[in-house]
Order: structure tokens, then sequence, then C-alpha cells
């Protein structure tokens, strides 16, 4: 695609950079940046240089943060010996979403995956054994995605906790809520099965 | 969706202001971002405001420029007597993608359209009519969208240029390359029709 102007062609270049854009779509954004005030696309432009210079990570839960303890670990109302152990930040924001989990969290960065060249060290494991250690955590869910790599890393990170008081466990898995029984696949029907509740503790 | 870091959240909103982009999008660019070095992210939103802030509007044909007059304007290569004229950059882009069209543009920037409160002032109809009056233009091509608001912007701009000796055309209206004809509708068909050539135009 040829663009009548440097200016305009070298905008739309570092859009398309962005993930699922393609060239046409970065031409339209940069149109529609094109019609707004000069100050609103500084404030853009700001914005985001902003953000990628001042976020900080969490120390103790990995979790993006405006300061060097994010919000979460900050907080008295949070049961600060629950942690919840996710993959990456967009998993802790879909759990604080449902509101229903009021504990802290620590962010692994990843699962194990030999494959990707993944291994124990490149996550935040050690780190979340310590935390275990230091602060006596009482309970430790793993909300991890249901793959291979996903029960690799709770195998890994249980064999290394079992000398502790910790308590271990994982998000349910089974049908999800408005499937139909017919579609689930045989692995998820079996784990529903495995998993059965008693109906008082289902309709609470 | 709740986010941890008012630093994060400024930057999606920013991100979720563009077309088509909604908050979970946005989230899924300022993560990506959020990976990429500081100095490509400084990068991305230093090209962004520079574009807004330099980027000019040739003032011979409307169309986005780097300086006072584009470079179709200023070509030597180009038929400055032939001018196509198109409802706005997008089309600009689109057709000089074809590379089948020699002469320059003019830009009205919408079509005359009372219901969204779009009369002949709020275009550049009189700056092309005083165009084609100064630099005795030969032909002028009409390139706008085939819709009502089309027609009559191209009826009115007609009636202003009726007493001078400038060609005015449109481009051909029929079926699309690769449409079927069962599948068209009457009113194209009908037009495909009317503009019917001989087949050696056609196969040249």
């Amino acid at each position: 695609m040829q663009l009548p102007s440097l200016l305009l062609e070298n905008a739309v270049n570092e859009f398309a950079k962005l993930p699922g854009i393609g060239k046409k779509t970065a031409l339209r954004m940069v149109l529609h940046l094109l019609k707004q005030e000069e100050a609103s696309v500084q404030l853009f432009g700001d914005t985001i240089t902003k953000m990628r210079k001042e976020i900080c990570f969490c120390r103790r839960c990995y979790n993006v943060s405006d300061g060097a303890t994010c919000s979460i670990c900050k907080s008295s109302f949070r049961n600060q010996r629950l942690i919840c152990v996710v993959e990456n930040i967009r998993d802790v924001i879909a759990i604080e979403n449902t509101q229903q989990f009021n504990g802290v969290y620590h962010v692994l960065g990843g699962t194990i995956s030999p494959l990707d060249g993944v291994g124990p060290d490149q996550l935040t494991i050690q780190q979340l054994v310590l935390k275990v250690q230091e602060e006596e955590t009482e309970e430790l869910v793993f909300a991890l995605n249901p793959t291979i790599q996903g029960d690799t890393t709770i195998y890994f990170i249980q064999k290394k906790l079992q000398h502790l008081p910790c308590k271990i466990t994982t998000i349910a898995r089974g049908i999800s809520f408005g499937g139909e029984l017919e579609y689930a696949d045989e692995f998820t029907l079996a784990r529903s099965l495995q998993g059965r509740l008693p109906v008082e503790n289902f309709v609470k």
C-alpha cells in the first residue's frame, strides 16, 4: 500500500506492529486520529509512553502496579494468606472481574513448557515457594489454563511445597455454564464426573 | 472491567477511543506494548504525536501531504489537467494502488448530504470550480461512492461547471470482477447494461 505522506506511513507502520492489526486497520486508526484535535492526539501518545515508562511490577505478586507494591497486596480487606496462582496479568483481571476472590495473587509469567524453552527458572516459582514459606500461606489456588503445560506446572510447584502445611487446590474443571453435555469432550466430562458436588453446595 | 493500575487503565481508555476497538482489544494492545522495549514504545507515541502535529493538507488538492503541496500535485509526470474527484483521503490511496490513474486528485471532504447537515459549503466544491476555471482542466473524473449523496454531488458540481469546456466523466458502475450475475441487484445490472462496451475495448 502506497501512502501519500511519509508521516502518515510511519504512523501506519507503528500501528501495524500491534497484535491483530493489519495495514488497512492501521490506516483507519491513523486517519481517525488525524481528524482529532492535536491536543488529544498528544495525550494519546503521552499516555502510552508514560504508561510504559512508569508502570512497575509488584515485588510481591508480579502483577502490574503503579508503585512497588500493588493495591491488592497492600489491601487490608484481602486475605493475604490465600494466594491464587495465575499465568499472566490478564488472568488476574479476569478473576478480579468475577468479584468472587478475596485473596491475593501470584503471577508466574507463563507455564513450564520445555518445547518453548520455558523452564522453572524463567518463571517466578522460586519466589512463590519462598513467599509460601515466609508468610505461612494457608491455601494456594491454582488458576492455570487446563493444558499439559498448566498441569505440569501445578505438579512441579506442588512437589516443591509438599513439606509445608499449605493447602493446595485448583479451580474446578467441568462443563461451562450454558454448555451442552453432548458436545463436551470426554476428558472434560470425565473430570466433571470425578469432581461431582453435593447439590446443596451447588445451589448455594 | 477493573484494572489493577491507573496507568494501565488510562492507556486502555486511550486505545478504546479508536474506531472498532473495544476495551478487551485495547487491553491486549496495551499488554503487548508493555512487553516491548521502552524506547520502541516511546517511538510509537512520538511518531503519532509528530504525525498529527506536522502533517499538512495539500493546498491544491486537499490530500494529506508532508508540505504545502503534495507529491502528486508537484509531480511533472502527472497530467495536471486531468482531475479525479474523490470523497476522502482513503479513496486517493485506493485509486493510487491500482496504478491506473495518471492525473491528479481533488478531495471533497465528503458528499452533499442535507440529512447529515453537510451542504456544498462544508465541502471543497468552490475551490474545485475555481481550480477548473483557472487551470483550464481538460477532464474531471468523478470517483464517488455510488449512493444518492454521491450522485447529488456529481449533479451539483456538473451544474456549476456546465459553462466551461471541461469534460466530465464518472467511473464505470457494473458487475464487480469475480461477482455473479444472478446475485447482482437489478440497479447495478441495469447500469452495467446501459454502460455496455464493445468487446475490443474490454479485452484490451
